[in-house]
């Protein structure tokens, strides 16, 4: 790493904290509109972010430096922590002023798309602060599905991407490719939250908590405008269902969408992982649903869409609950655990380990014991109907691997702050897979993360930003070779 | 898989279950000198076993089929569940009366070398089952040092064996190498077992405990002939640390002491795994010692003993406790839930992940975060001064992925059939790496299984199994091409 490369990534995030410093501007108008007074602390972290940022982007112009791996996770690293650092002003600043460490953790918690919060109360907070919370959530799902289709394919990790192994006839001019592809892509995510704002209002909700819940939504965040998340509309199956559709949508690659918009061609439909990821979502939903039907004697039309509801909540890793399922009994609980683990699609909003790794781990492990009854036959590891290349079943395997370590370190250090087993081992896998909630009573569906202590919240902080940039992207940080001149 | 494989590896099984049926003429004749009527139980036992497992092997008679893997394989499943059916003969028809289930979770608990037990008024127990139990333990533990040093390794799964990776100067003569190997192992193995003895009495246990704790720690099995464990030695130092060390030794390749007998050779010491082991054994001995001391107020020798012994207890995958540890706090609750996935060394008697795999995957860890700085490197994953074959990488991180695969599974199934969140995952993640307790009120160190659900037993008993054939050993049962002609 070489000091003018540094000072290029830091120039690029200063440019991207101004255009953050001008989307706080959003929630000032809305808060000027509604009357509420804290419209100053969002136009005055406007100011302050926009300005300091300027400055720092003035004081590192220069000339680009060469696009080298290393830059880019330099980069990537380094826009997220902006975002969050930038995020949390206005939080500090508000009349609910949160701490540093509570404005961080919800900084972090929105632009990861994790979706934990830290303040009680909620249902009165100034709409302004709702807002930015929604916009954080759904700026930090815009980001992470650019980090998923364009970036971290290009860094050797995460993901299938349909534009990198695509057919070359595009190859040739891949920025006006970049261009195309994104504004299309920021058009379908926009038009997504639309049509969800839509689905919300017609179920019965306002307007102002539909738009905010569309956004947290269709970014698979989990902020909700309520302390109770979804539980005041367990009995609206519109809104229910309507949530299931979307975060469905925002689970699956977006590649698939954008390749329909620009190209008109739906092949990309093929994507195993999305068989996969359709298939747990339904093996779990219905299972759940019928275990509630018997055990719990709920009526089926209310057991499925309770069950559909929380485990795309889970799976898709947004963390919306619309009852307190860690009452729905001991099956019920352990197949949410282990839905914390899953996720989406590549390409998608969705944190976790994700489909497509499963596919390949069990391609991995099919031909693995084939090879020990036949030690000498070298089978290809498929995806579909193309061919695995060894370093991504390599990274694969990595990134398994690494993900249970670094829960088991977590694990440790939340305990070490004094958290119980249950609220230390689900909040370390909970902020790992950006989902939100954990279980147990602090962290659970209808808990949240205020009561705990600081440094748990730094911990679980750093976890959640581990978990968006696929964990290799972070620890590729801490070796000497990156540092290496 | 033909015919005649089956029938040869029916033929090995059986005869081996005539000497397991020899073996129960021990308890036999315990309870004869003790005066116990229970010594029929016994000797019917062996008569019942020996007699059908002789019928079986005379039908079975036929020349030696190739060996292939394939044959290995099936051989060690089968072994296994032969030393399961046999060993919980006994226990059904002794005065205790063990229900078929209970009798079949007890027998395999201790021939993996687990230690949870269904149990209720070990203390009042007749001395042959006690005996029989500590038997089935100490001969799991020897059982389970033959696979690992001599059987998995060349079955491609499951550790470095420095008999297969070593020097070419004994390759030439294998049987006679593998008779006079095992015939030191089982003198060694036999020599641990007495030194325990001799320091659990020195240290106030009377001889019959003595020898029944000492097969049980020397095979880090777990299987104690008391209720609560270690709790009556709490205040006896000298007990606590014969176990602390001979569950060290238990942890530890058993191929450093064979190549210490038979040549006088040393080298083996510097296996880089033993460094691993000991040195997260030390980590987590110390800190949680540390903590019992400022947070619990413990002296300090106290609390390095007891942290020591519930930890090396732990990590050798023993199970024995000294101490309620679930009261002692959210950090060493959270560390022993770490440390139950660990395990200690290849080609010893514990269970778990093992030393070696951890080392190999941050090695890869390593090599991986290194490439994807520079793409085009190409590093050697070492093994100490060896370079690690590409296929047993391969199998490490399928070992790990898998491991985990039915983790999440076992913890399904046990939630189903009604247990709670902690009891099941910590039971699915015990039995997996054949520790024995889990946390929660119910199968924590002052607990047992008992009271589990028979279904829960049954799955208990499986993943027991599986944990202890390195779980790809009998998956690959499962496989069509396993049994395709």
């Amino acid at each position: 790493m070489n000091r003018s490369a540094v000072r290029a990534a830091v120039h690029v995030a200063a440019v991207f904290a101004i255009y953050l410093s001008v989307a706080m501007l959003v929630p000032a108008l809305i808060d000027l509109y509604y009357g509420n007074p804290d419209w100053k602390a969002f136009a005055f972290s406007a100011l302050f972010v926009g300005g300091f940022a300027l400055a720092v982007a003035l004081a590192t112009q220069g000339k680009p430096p060469a696009v080298t791996t290393r830059f880019g996770f330099l980069l990537v690293n380094l826009l997220w922590v902006t975002m969050a650092v930038a995020g949390a002003v206005p939080l500090m600043l508000s009349s609910i002023q949160l701490s540093p460490t509570d404005a961080f953790f919800e900084a972090v918690s929105g632009i990861t798309t994790t979706g934990g919060t830290v303040i009680n109360g909620l249902d009165q907070a100034p709409p302004g602060l709702l807002l930015w919370r929604s916009l954080l959530c759904f700026m930090g799902g815009l980001g992470v599905i650019v980090l998923g289709l364009f970036l971290l394919p290009f860094l050797n990790i995460g993901g299938v991407s349909y534009f990198k192994i695509e057919s070359s006839d595009i190859e040739d001019r891949p920025f006006e490719r970049f261009q195309t592809f994104t504004i299309s892509l920021i058009g379908i995510y926009g038009a997504l939250a639309v049509a969800c704002t839509i689905g919300y209002a017609a179920g019965g909700m306002d307007t102002f908590n539909a738009i905010n819940h569309a956004m947290s939504t269709v970014a698979t965040g989990g902020f909700s405008t309520h302390d109770t998340s979804f539980l005041r509309y367990a009995d609206k199956p519109i809104i229910l269902w309507t949530g299931s559709i979307f975060m469905f949508i925002g689970s699956l690659p977006f590649s698939i969408m954008i390749l329909f918009a620009v190209r008109g061609r739906l092949d990309a439909l093929r994507d195993p992982q999305i068989r996969v990821f359709a298939g747990y979502c339904i093996v779990f939903a219905v299972a759940v649903a019928i275990y509630l039907r018997v055990k719990l004697d709920m009526p089926f039309g209310d057991a499925i869409t309770h069950s559909t509801f929380n485990f795309m909540s889970i799976i898709s890793t947004a963390g919306f609950a619309s009852d307190d399922y860690t009452l729905w009994g001991p099956f019920a609980v352990a197949c949410i655990f282990v839905a914390t683990f899953l996720g989406g699609c590549s390409g998608s909003t969705t944190g976790g380990i994700k489909a497509y790794r499963f596919l390949i781990l069990f391609e991995l492990l099919a031909n693995g014991l084939r090879r020990l009854i036949y030690p000498h036959t070298v089978l290809p590891v498929r995806y579909g109907d193309r061919t695995v290349p060894a370093e991504m079943q390599h990274m694969v395997a990595l990134f398994i691997a690494s993900f249970f370590v670094i829960w088991a370190i977590g694990t440790i250090l939340l305990g070490a702050t004094g958290l119980d087993f249950v609220t230390a081992t689900t909040g370390a896998l909970t902020a790992l897979t950006n989902v939100g909630p954990g279980l147990g009573p602090i962290i659970g569906p209808v808990g949240n993360f205020s009561s705990l202590p600081d440094t748990a919240k730094w911990v679980l902080s750093f976890l959640m930003l581990l978990g968006r940039l696929e964990i290799l992207a972070v620890l590729v940080m801490f070796t000497p070779a990156f540092w290496a001149r």
